[in-house]
């Protein structure tokens, strides 16, 4: 089963590369991961998307909890959140496509950011679904490039 | 200096943990970090934000280029390329505030996307200049909650 998993840690030095590490010596394979700065520079979010059993991630929970670095766990797989994620994607474009992209694009609430004569910048957001369903979509003219930030999340209410 | 470098990696256990290490025993602090697939899916962009001086840089460099599993190693920071950051904030709010955040919200292309009567979520896409710009406002309010993606980037033109 897929999880997200927001983690506070302090933003310190190899916080990173020991809890990435964490994940991969139990045999989970991380699907995406982010890491930035909160509203206290001190101290980072990252938000790790794995997929694998619940008994196993439990623990990895568990020991992430004892690393002196982490702040907080939280598994949002089950509460109620938002999810969102980013891509910037080039796609091919000649002068019989183009419409046909920027209508796509239209159609997705995404922004055109770069143009050329032969490709298109597109800056999407939406849930995986929606971002799925993009990439699907342009896939027949041609992906020249695709930077995908992987999934944030954020718990509704208060 | 902070670079922006995008790595391609062999989408591979362990392969994340080793190139944080790397990086973190360098010296380096990663500023933010973002992994996930690209369209195919045997093979993951990572985006790190670095900073660090210029010289132990090329060496890190040179040192991903030897991994097995890196395919590609780029610093976009001297090329030409778009940078966007995805961030999920949830702000105080109280039915004396609520219509000037709205406002702020809306000169900034944000979504609103999540609304109670204590907090509103806003999706903020942008350059790191602007998210810092729309944060910095709304801090008055009091945030509650803050998840950004870090910076992704792709290289203008063709």
């Amino acid at each position: 089963m897929q999880h997200i998993i927001s983690v506070l840690v302090e933003n310190k030095f190899g916080v990173l590369a020991h809890i990435a590490g964490l994940f991969s010596s139990r045999g989970f394979n991380i699907d995406s991961l982010t890491v930035g700065e909160t509203q206290d520079p001190t101290v980072s979010r990252m938000t790790i998307v794995v997929t694998g059993d619940d008994r196993t991630l439990e623990q990895v929970e568990k020991q992430l909890n004892k690393l002196i670095d982490v702040i907080k766990v939280q598994d949002l797989t089950q509460e109620k959140h938002v999810e969102r994620e980013l891509i910037l994607i080039k796609i091919n474009c000649t002068p019989q496509t183009r419409s046909e992209i920027i209508q796509i694009a239209n159609i997705f609430n995404a922004r055109i950011v770069d143009f050329t004569r032969k490709a298109i910048v597109v800056e999407l957001v939406g849930s995986q679904d929606k971002i799925t369903a993009f990439i699907d979509l342009v896939k027949v003219f041609g992906i020249r490039e695709l930077s995908r930030t992987g999934r944030i999340a954020i718990l509704r209410g208060e």
